[in-house]
């Protein structure tokens, strides 16, 4: 097993195999996993919020199920989850905007750049940002549609398993928020574990 | 007032100005009306169903509230709703893909090839396909998650009336899905209409 460690407030990728299997580790507990993962052979397909929620007619898979792409293609498999099951495919990926809105001045890291940062290690300088798969990210929709940003459960240790069902470019990155507490008290470490 | 008839299961667009205000009319009543806008400088910019449901903290905004762009820019102001108030940013395009996985067999009707020809007739080929603002649309999260697809709420007449916050394309696709009962009965008409 090959062990990436994300840390705290970056970026890591891989380039995982069909049939691969991986898991994404919250090591501490109470950390956002922002997650994408683009088809190797043309990463202007990738994984998709908006048609995955079509396939599975729910807001986010459960395990055993499918995210698909943007052409309805199976790209990960939802293996396994030891997590209280609370994700997110919702909320954009943070960016420098979105910090200055609310209320940083300056710089702040964000997953924006470290997804652009991990894709330029592979020469990938062009594509599309997705909508990010939100792991361990608590935002519940409420009944009259309001969401609510509210800092994640999953513990320490906990994972969730994917399997890889095409050649795909996987980025994870460990959001940096710390403007709303969705991190808790402190933006921390994850890790991506490549099996097999 | 320039009206233009978005004839069942096709679409039409309007290139619209800065300040503009425009009207998404449901002539018939139950029919679902895909709808995107990019900016027209720069058709990488376009409204941004992530962006918009994390700046209004929403799955979908209300009157008085923006839509805004990947940019996290303001594109469309929702002035007013006249209908029910349902409306959906969840659900993908639909394409020949899906109609094929709900038992279609050969070609459909479908609102991406719309897009693309609304698109193509501006000279655009190469372009996002953003997730579509759905208004009238029906499928609404329950607390567990699951999407349920319903008929459309809106009535003969009913309308949305938007300003556009920057010059923009403005697509409107008349969904032409009858797998699943969205549209009610069957797919009909929509108006676009440019007021001032």
């Amino acid at each position: 097993m090959e062990r990436i460690v994300v840390p705290a407030r970056e970026g890591r990728g891989a380039r995982v195999r069909a049939g691969q299997r991986l898991r994404i580790a919250d090591v501490e507990g109470q950390q956002c996993a922002d997650v994408w993962a683009f088809s190797a052979e043309d990463v202007s397909e990738y994984a998709s919020a908006e048609h995955t929620r079509a396939q599975v007619a729910r807001l986010f898979p459960r395990s055993g199920e499918h995210f698909v792409t943007n052409r309805r293609r199976p790209i990960l498999l939802f293996e396994q989850d030891t997590s209280p099951g609370v994700h997110d495919m919702l909320i954009a990926v943070c960016d420098l905007e979105r910090y200055r809105q609310l209320g940083v001045q300056g710089w702040h890291p964000n997953c924006l750049e470290n997804l652009r940062q991990v894709m330029a290690g592979w020469g990938i300088a062009q594509f599309e940002v997705p909508q990010p798969i939100n792991f361990f990210t608590n935002v519940p929709p409420q009944l009259d549609g309001t969401l609510v940003f509210l800092p994640a459960l999953s513990r320490p240790g906990d994972y969730v398993q994917l399997r890889a069902e095409m050649d795909c470019y996987l980025v994870v990155s460990a959001s940096p928020q710390d403007m709303i507490r969705i991190n808790a008290e402190e933006p921390t470490a994850l890790a991506l574990e490549l099996l097999d």
